[in-house]
């Protein structure tokens, strides 16, 4: 019997510590083929898989040099399965998975992803398929995915968008006149990764963040301005955190964030919303503004927090543990109420997470000292611990898909 | 006898280092107090200067902590002395210097500093001044300081640049389909820093950077074209460096670099010369383009060559001790004709390099292959090494001025 790992959807910097779960449990699980199925659902239609050389996988130490590696080893897709189970689209997939003899499929990846994975669990139920089982491992650096405390890829997103606010303020302090430094963090529907900039102020005096907007926010520009002039009173040179999906409540700018790089990767980036704020309010308070767009980065950086890339590892495991038994579940991890912070794992059914979002409590958002304080107990154990990242010749290096497959 | 140092233009990473090395050398050397100028030659002006506590300073571990902390402790400033030297700013500024009885007065900074230091000095000898020393030391990211190897500061920023750049096709491999990302990197004037974009190609069998584009070039937007259909022959995903100072040989778009946030701090950013080309190069090819800046973080970033590190830190050291019995110097590096990389310090006259630039040499230019080739042997022992950064509760810290000074 053999199992079979694909990666779906926007990377994370932690996507293959699940990768790497995954593949020890499946050969502490005594698979005997581990297979990888590149760009995601894609590559089990038309046979792009490789086998993971168990020997050089323990080698090469890919167990710990994966959990290193930003962004998807195996590649994604954005590939939408058909609503008809009559498609051929399913016939073809579950030919390749019984001529692979795939046991356990784990299939990484956000809410998009789970639905993929909830479409052949009714295929495998419609068919009465008792050869295979389908899971899902959760990823996405947006913090929507309902039924956990908090999604794997989150917490690295957060702890390189508080480093990158600290050192945007370094430059920012430097000289000696009014100015304002807008940053846009991604986040199209919720806020979460924009919420953790207070970070940033963690423990300091003197806040590296000044203003915070979000799309939960229904403020206008008015009152963008007046909340300006007011941090004005406490310092000449303001930070202030975008997120990509804040709407100005009169609609005066026309929000073409949706052209950004996400999805709209087929439209080139004409402005960000923080651009177009800091135009503004440079033409309105004829003080100096620019805007920095924090940019794919966010969700490729080589600063992983230790703790995310554990839990991803875990749940990655967890997946083809749990998996080799049951279809229809993907891991999940719940925070417990103690004192010192901890996770629980267990499993929740795809359908619970396929195609929904978790927003910020509204609790949280009646306030900025409300969610400056929730958000900061909430993000920060979640951030600890760094990564030693590989260096050779002074160069960022990583390991490759052919150092351990064949 | 005292001594006093100041930072001035733009950051790079290790301009800290710089000063560390330039206050241990105030402390060995016996200077009764060492001094900081807050803001550059503004903080001598208007008497805002701070004292470093010695005890703080090795309680502290201030020295090996600057050495890691990015963009100009002090502070910077964009002054520019007056040519009449007649002016009541020397005046004042000779005042100060007397009444903090400051012997040895260290600027660190680029040609524009360069310029500052070398005023300084007419004025000493007009007035046949004889009881204090005014030194520069070097940095800047841009490498365009004439006298010395490569500048400090460079090397750090091209450690960023080609991290980013890994970090950015990490991101762009994932989707099988058609893309280009361009990126825009910092270098208004000379290509040097854009040029190290090759570094992320080393020892790679696929290109991580396929075509780089610089202040140098005499190209048309038809000419990019061109070679970018040229290129998508060998990689569906191609991404391409772009000099923030490219200007396109038939000027057909108007380049607005200038708009951008470092001497344009008070204008906003329009739009980049990436994404005016990503657009351009859209329209033509209907392909999908994607325009990232690199943006501020390349001179403040926490990722630190520590070859960079050390050789800001001696050159701080050797303008202290050697500015302790000469004026109107400032130390240098030579790169010994050696198998192993080695650097000879010396000195220069600040003459030699205030308002002149280094550019890249004409015969590194006349291929590719050829710029690639010098660009990376040049390069590559500058960057090696990196710095642990100090990370608090997991949220990237550093020293702050009131740790160390009174």
């Amino acid at each position: 019997m053999n199992c079979l790992i694909g990666q779906s959807g926007g990377p994370t910097a932690v996507i293959n510590s699940s990768l790497a779960g995954a593949i020890q449990a499946g050969i502490d699980f005594d698979f005997e083929n581990v297979y990888v199925s590149l760009n995601g659902i894609e590559g089990l239609l038309h046979e792009n898989i490789k086998c993971v050389d168990k020997d050089l996988f323990e080698k090469e130490k890919a167990n710990d040099r994966l959990k290193k590696r930003p962004s998807s080893i195996l590649g994604s897709c954005r590939f939408k399965l058909s609503d008809n189970l009559e498609d051929d689209q399913y016939k073809k997939i579950f030919e390749n998975l019984k001529k692979y003899e795939i046991s356990t499929f784990v299939y990484i990846g956000g809410n998009d992803s789970m639905d993929t994975v909830m479409k052949l669990n009714s295929y495998i139920e419609k068919n009465k398929i008792d050869w295979i089982n389908v899971v899902g491992c959760p990823k996405t650096i947006d913090n929507d995915l309902c039924e956990m405390d908090h999604s794997p890829g989150f917490a690295s997103a957060s702890k390189f968008v508080n480093t990158a606010l600290r050192q945007i303020r370094l430059d920012c302090d430097i000289y000696p006149i009014k100015s304002i430094t807008f940053v846009e963090i991604m986040g199209r529907n919720a806020g979460w990764l924009t919420a953790t900039s207070y970070l940033a102020n963690y423990k300091r005096k003197k806040d590296i963040v000044n203003l915070v907007y979000l799309p939960e926010d229904s403020k206008s520009l008015d009152d963008i301005e007046k909340e300006i002039e007011e941090k004005f009173k406490e310092d000449n040179n303001l930070v202030i955190a975008v997120s990509e999906g804040f709407m100005d409540k009169d609609g005066k700018l026309e929000n073409e964030s949706e052209k950004s790089f996400d999805k709209g990767f087929n439209h080139p980036i004409i402005a960000g919303i923080g651009l177009k704020i800091s135009d503004y309010i440079h033409d309105k308070l004829k003080v100096k503004t620019r805007s920095v767009e924090l940019n794919i980065v966010q969700r490729t950086s080589f600063l992983i927090s230790k703790t995310d890339s554990d839990e991803a590892y875990e749940l990655g495991y967890l997946a083809i543990k749990e998996g080799k038994n049951q279809t229809n579940i993907v891991p999940i991890l719940k925070r417990e109420e103690k004192k010192e912070y901890k996770v629980r794992y267990s499993t929740t059914s795809p359908s619970n997470i396929a195609n929904k979002e978790k927003k910020i409590p509204e609790a949280w958002l009646k306030s900025r000292e409300i969610l400056k304080e929730k958000i900061t107990a909430y993000t920060l154990p979640l951030i600890k611990g760094e990564i030693n990242q590989e260096f050779t010749d002074g160069i960022f290096d990583y390991i490759k898909l052919e150092d351990f497959t064949k």
